[in-house]
Order: C-alpha cells, then structure tokens, then sequence
C-alpha cells in the first residue's frame, strides 16, 4: 500500500497517445527492462520529452494502456471483453514487458489452461 | 439525501490513475476499515499525496472504480457487461472492502443464487 | 426546440461524481418531485454546493446519468446493451423520478410488453 | 478534403449536453433545413447560446452526435454496436434531418434490405 | 523506439472533431500520400487551421482514429468488438490510406483469410 499513496517525487504523468495518466515509479519500475522502467529512471539512451504538464510523452494507443499498467500494478492480466487481446498483446511487445508477452502469446495460442484470471465469468 | 448534496468540507476529490472522480466523506467512510475511508479520514499511518488540483493520488485503473463508488453509495453491486469481474475483484481486495470482496468471490464461483442485482435481464 | 437554445439563466451545469453536464432547467424540471427539480429550483429542504465551476455537486454514478437526462428530455427510455438496467433502475430510485421507476421495473421484470423502445433490433 | 481543413470561420465548436465537438459549418450545412444549418447560420429564429468557450450549447445526448455528424460528413449511417438505434432515431428527429429519419426507421423496422453499411460484417 | 520518444518538432498535435491526439511526425509520415503526412509537412496544396492549442483541427470522428494512428505506429490492423468495420474503412478512404483501404476491404469482403490479426480470440 506504501508504493500507492507515496512521497511526491514518487509520482509520474504519462501522455499516451493524448490521453493522461498517473501511476508511481514503483508500479513503471516493476520491471526492469521495460521501456516504462527505462522512461522513469531517465535512461541517457532513451530520449524522451515531456508535454507542457511535465507528462512523458508517449507515442501509442491509449485504450490498451490500463491492462498494461495493471499487470505491472498487481501481476494479473485481465482483458475487458471491449479490448482485442492482439492489441493488448501488439503494447506489451512495445513496452518490453517478456512475462507479459509470453502470458498473452500462450492465451491467444490457446495453450493457456492453467490461468484463469482473464476468462470472462 | 443529505449525504448526497452536502457541506463543502464533506466533498473529496480522488485522482485515479489520472482520472478525477467526486465523491462525499461519508460515501468513502461507509466502510470503516477500507484504505478509501483511511485516506479521507487523512489516516496518519496511510501516507497520502494530493495532486495540483487538491484530488488524492491513487495508483489504480479508473475504469473500475465506479463500480466500487456505487457500492458504498448504495450497498449493490452491479458490473457492466464491458467490465471484468475480475478487474472489480482485485480492485475491492486493494481497497480493502471485505465485504464486497466477499460477495464478488461467491458470484465468481457461481455459489451466489440469490443475489440478483448484477445479472443482465 | 425553444427549451434546447435557450435563454442563458437556463443552462444548468451539473457534477456528477467527477463529469460534467450541461442542460436546461426545462429539462430538469419535467419531474416536478424530482431531486433534479428540487436542485435547479434551489429547494431549501435540499442543502446543495456547486463546485469550482459552479455546476451543482451531485455524488452518483455519470455513467448511467445520460440515460436519465435523456429520459427528462424526450420521454423515452433507451438503455444502451452496455449499461445494466439495474444501474439505471438504481439512480431512477436516487433522482426521484416515479414514472421512471415503475417502467424499468416492469421492463425488468419482463411485464413489459408493450413499449418497444429500449430493445435492440 | 477542401471543407474538412478550412479557413478559420470554417470552424464551429459545440457543446453537446457538456461534451465539445469540433466540425465546418459546411459539415452542419449539409442539411438546409436541419437544426444544425440553421444553428450555424444563427437563424434568428432559432435563440441559440454559446458556453464560456464559445461552443453552441445543445441540450442532447454526446453519445449519438458522432452518428449524426458522420451522417452529415460522408452520407452513411454507421451505427456501432455499443449503440441503441432507437437513440440515434431519437437524435435525427430532434435534429430534423428527414434523410436520416426515413433511412433509421426503415433499418429499424427491418424494411431496409439494400443497405449495407450498418450491418456489422 | 527513437520515433516514439523524439525531440520536440517531433511531436504534434491532432484535434480530431473535439477530441485531441498526439503522436508523432514518423508515424504520421508512413504513408507518404496520404492526408496525415500531407498534414504535418505543411503541404501548401492542403489549407489547413490549427486551434488555440496548436492541434491540427480535422473534421473527422475520434472514436475510428486510434485504429488509424495504430497502423501507423506498427502496422497492423486491430478494430476493437465495439467499433464497426465500416467507420474504420470510411476514415481509411478519408485519410487516403490505401493499403489499409485494401486489407479493410478485403476482410469485410471475407476473402482475407491469411491476416489473423482482427479477429477476436
């Protein structure tokens, strides 16, 4: 609980695609060579700008990025029936997340039976 | 009623994952021990930021948060089709509202029969 | 048509939960016992705030309030296939609006046999 | 593509039941005797009202005025599926675009059998 | 990644019928011939307005355009289960993609049976 209510410096703005959102170093940090880990620790090899609210811009769709966040937040993967898993699956390839990717790869492909997070009740 | 339209210190502002929502004291305390109720209560032990426009920083999805809003508001508990039960789930176990939490296991697991509201006529 | 472009003292901006709205004292006022109606005649039975942009702070769900608006507007009732009926019924009940209450709780109730508008084609 | 980018009084900014809009007045002229048109023409037999903006305010539902501007831009009625017909029919009669009234009925009541567009592939 | 994170003149800004966008000029330039890269390098033969906060303005829906910009970005062709497939294609026409005219085509056409990306798992 301490990582989501946090120290001021804690917090981060994104600017994916137009659309705003908050989130702390610690959720982009989860993993490690992720482009959103790399984005928030100012990586000198990732050149990165800043909209006029100090947000970081990103170039990509807004609507899939809370299943992104998500899973770096808690660990589960879970698809609102309204998302098409290929464009969740097409961010996670972009955002460097390896465990995210194999998740929704072995999902799509259909060999996922032991996960049940995801599967619409 | 009186809840509903009340003095200007009961109205809070949260900031969820980037998305502002408007709420009263009293709908947030309705659930004593949940981390809404300890962050309005400003909860010494629950290290808390606000963010330029005076809302509480939360680092969780917006997309689910009504759903958790309208609980307290009104103690049903009712899920669109375009939501996952799992994403409202894990939203009522991080804000630590036992009984919702609760009810949404039982009606994850097919055991809930007589509650009807949250199935689409 | 003269009650959509109207006069300025009537437009009416509303809160609700953290989304704002425009529209008329007309339209409000079509339930005349409605806590719609009570607010925009500024009822003082019924203790109100505005917010900082001077729209009247209303503590429920936005989601489900176009659909009320809409009611007020034209009389007719159309639930989108991804809104609960059961979310509508509930803030039919909050706003106080008896005709709508007793229609949604017939359709609910499957009673409803005659009104077609509200069922997909 | 000459009306889409235009000179700068080209321009009409709306508020729909609190959402803004941006489109050409020749988008909103496309249909002489339409609300619309006559809004943007400000017929003076139509009171109109702008918002701090400067935005025409229109006391109607934002979800359906995608369809109706569409309808307008390009001549074809799209509904998508998370859309009630019976809402967008209600919308083109308010703003009395004959066209779209007489195409809508006829899909709805299911005497629409040349069309295609609007029947999800 | 270099495109997604670039320098300032990088970055623009797209008003898309009341909603704004961001993204980049690489990804707004893949397509050489069509509007959105005539757009961003300020083809003198396409008069063209920015508003008060410096977006391009452009009389289109906003709801089709992330599906554009994502086949922008990488390609490919993911139309959300809420979208129709034929707003998509009529802002494909539009924007004067004609590869994605194409693939569009073909796939409401039903004689796409090799690109698996669209369709829902």
């Amino acid at each position: 609980m301490a990582s989501e209510v946090a120290a001021k410096d804690e917090w981060v703005k994104l600017n994916v695609g137009g659309t705003l959102f908050m989130t702390t170093k610690t959720t982009l940090c989860k993993e490690k060579k992720s482009f959103l880990a790399r984005l928030c620790l100012d990586d000198p090899d990732l050149p990165s700008l800043k909209d006029e609210t100090g947000a970081y811009l990103i170039d990509r769709d807004s609507r899939y990025f809370p299943v992104i966040l998500n899973y770096l937040r808690h660990g589960k993967i879970i698809v609102e029936p309204t998302l098409h898993i290929d464009g969740v699956l097409e961010e996670a390839e972009f955002y460097n997340i390896q465990s995210l990717v194999e998740q929704l790869t072995e999902k799509k492909n259909g060999r996922d039976t032991t996960v049940q997070v995801g599967d619409q009740k």
